[in-house]
């Protein structure tokens, strides 16, 4: 595995074998090994799930901020990830707004790059740690039902998560508000929570994004949020993620979030295990 | 010791073993554990300190800096508390404007937590190396007598410290105008400096919170400010000590700081080896 | 080796044997060490050649940013450098905007301070690396051309470099207009950068510190532009160095920036580990 840029270009072989390796319970060790977080979006839960995640495998791991960095006297992102490269770097964990740019530097270095988040692209580490938390809850992951809650469209969480859900032959079903829907061939569609609620293995919320939408009055928000009663609807074994932060009372209830049918303080767990699993395919043969 | 929330919460025993602890020259190895540093009041002293005290337990030390985290997207103490949880913290070190946010956060997390200065509540970690370097330079703690010196009501290094004195069977006598010393009943208190000074084997100078008291005239700064002349009033065997950093003029003189009956670089020493102990009573049985 | 604060005051053999320190393939194990990075000027590429070059040597490096800390709130630099040195610092490296910082500052403490930029006077360990660079290509570096190129009065970099060069038996030649040329006796001068070309060995070109000639419009800008066109009249073995980052179309074009003739990336692989062996030879010791 040398980059890890998309769930869509990531053959399902690697899928399962990061799922397994992860499972472990003692990483190979990679002292001297040298992990870049390159974040020029700010997600602190990300970045540090990534340097646990690294110093788990006894790696090093350093943060180059752009925002203080010689970007600002006018360096470019090709000779930023040259730079790191040539600093030592085996692995650059990249983040930006704009779709696109972990693959555009990818093809600048020869070390490994991980997408950590690209624009409304895809977030494929947290897809993977998504199957891994269904796969520690339900034994397997193909033949169940996923309903993914919320702003589709602009998710690049629900698109990962929806291309590693069919690879892995679960069956996923979209539900938001038709604005919200992305009208790519594919997964069900749904405009109503209500009705999908009893037919759900997991119903898998996402954050609203209040920075996106601040303008807009949202009439639908309350018709898919995932409150108290709206819970009880789901099958008794169904469980409840969300890919964190929450806006509680927003697009899911406190008392949701804390029952024990949430899977997502799991899902923050599995995720440093995950991205150690990515991490150790990739440095191991370096 | 699970938590270290306030010196009035520490029994003595857990005090003695902390100290005790804190003097051998080797700390025992717990690599693997994680340290969160968890600041939402910058101090990059007290936060470098807890730092190095982990690296020397060879712990993983990872800082949450929620001004760009996504407490900032709304997301609640509790669940910022809950999710370092979840990626793995053993201890939580916590520093807040606000008193009482450290037990606050302790109820929701099964991990350790350190009150790394809560508000003018405590500052447990600044007691304990301050007893420890007393101890060092007198043997024993007590039967001295210490005076805490200036703003004693808004600090809570000063609180922290006349609890531990007490429980140590040292006599503190708090020193500063009548408007900055608490009415709470315990230590002897005195409006004048000059007077006390023969009295004392150390001379704690608390730092004038220039942020707090920059509206309002102070004429009574120049008499509790512990200048060459008044030093030469302490007993030859008294010492000098100071939370940092020092406003050095301001409560203190600088030849006064820099002289060999200051033990103030000695504390800032102490302070790993104390923390050090800290995290090592909390994480060695986890 | 206790400080390293400029080229001029290094003795020649420790040049040598920084030089061939860096050179071996595994550096001495100095766990518990403690480096501190203390950048007053934000240089992130510098801060973390420093940082891969501490745990390299399996040492403890951390980041003390002024900006946040302490110093804001009123604490001298003699007492910063005080507070680090009692926290456990082995190795202070400062850069700072003003010459003489680092020199300063080594005089209050015991502990090692490597210069890593100070003002318009040195930057001895990019001299160093420089170094390494050249006698990694050549084989040797008594003897050889180096032409010195752009703002080179106000560059610490010029300058470190230039020692450095002299110290070894290398021959400079510094080229720019003349405005950005020093008085200084010494090197040779040129204010044609066409006439030098053939002549060098190295072509050294300085970035263009954009935020300091920003107001000044600079006819002789594009006359000191190493350009495609200018890099064809360089001899075939000669090679191009930049300190980075660079302005690229400014004063280098990307094609000689990227062409087999570069070094430049080179140079940052090479910091790390000349970084490393400056920093070994000052914490074995201790």
């Amino acid at each position: 595995m040398t980059n890890l840029l998309s769930i869509e270009s990531m053959p399902l072989e690697n899928i399962q074998r990061v799922l397994d390796v992860a499972r472990q319970t003692g990483f190979e060790k990679l002292p001297g090994r040298v992990v870049v977080n390159l974040f020029y979006e700010a997600s602190t839960r990300t970045r540090l799930s990534f340097e646990l995640a690294a110093r788990r495998l006894g790696a090093d791991v350093i943060t180059f901020d752009p925002e203080t960095s010689s970007e600002k006297k006018g360096e470019s992102m090709k000779d930023t990830a040259l730079t790191l490269q040539a600093l030592g770097a085996d692995v650059l964990v990249i983040r930006h707004s704009e779709s696109g740019v972990p693959k555009f530097m990818s093809d600048f270095v020869n070390c490994s790059v991980v997408n950590a988040g690209d624009g409304t692209h895809e977030h494929p580490t947290q897809a993977l740690l998504d199957l891994y938390t269904i796969r520690q809850r339900f034994g397997q992951i193909a033949g169940l039902r996923v309903g993914i809650v919320g702003d589709v469209k602009h998710s690049r969480v629900a698109h990962s998560l929806y291309l590693a859900l069919a690879k892995m032959g679960a069956e996923t079903v979209l539900i938001g508000p038709r604005r919200f829907l992305t009208s790519r061939p594919g997964p069900y569609v749904s405009y109503s929570l209500d009705t999908e609620l009893a037919s759900l293995d997991v119903c898998y919320v996402l954050r609203t994004q209040k920075e996106r939408h601040q303008h807009a009055f949202d009439p639908g928000g309350v018709a898919y949020k995932l409150t108290t009663r709206r819970a009880t609807m789901l099958p008794d074994h169904a469980i409840v993620m969300h890919p964190g932060p929450m806006n509680r009372g927003e697009e899911i209830d406190s008392e949701v979030a804390d029952s024990p049918r949430s899977a997502i303080l799991d899902q923050v767990t599995n995720g440093v295990a995950v991205r150690a699993a990515v991490l150790q395919e990739m440095m191991r043969g370096r």
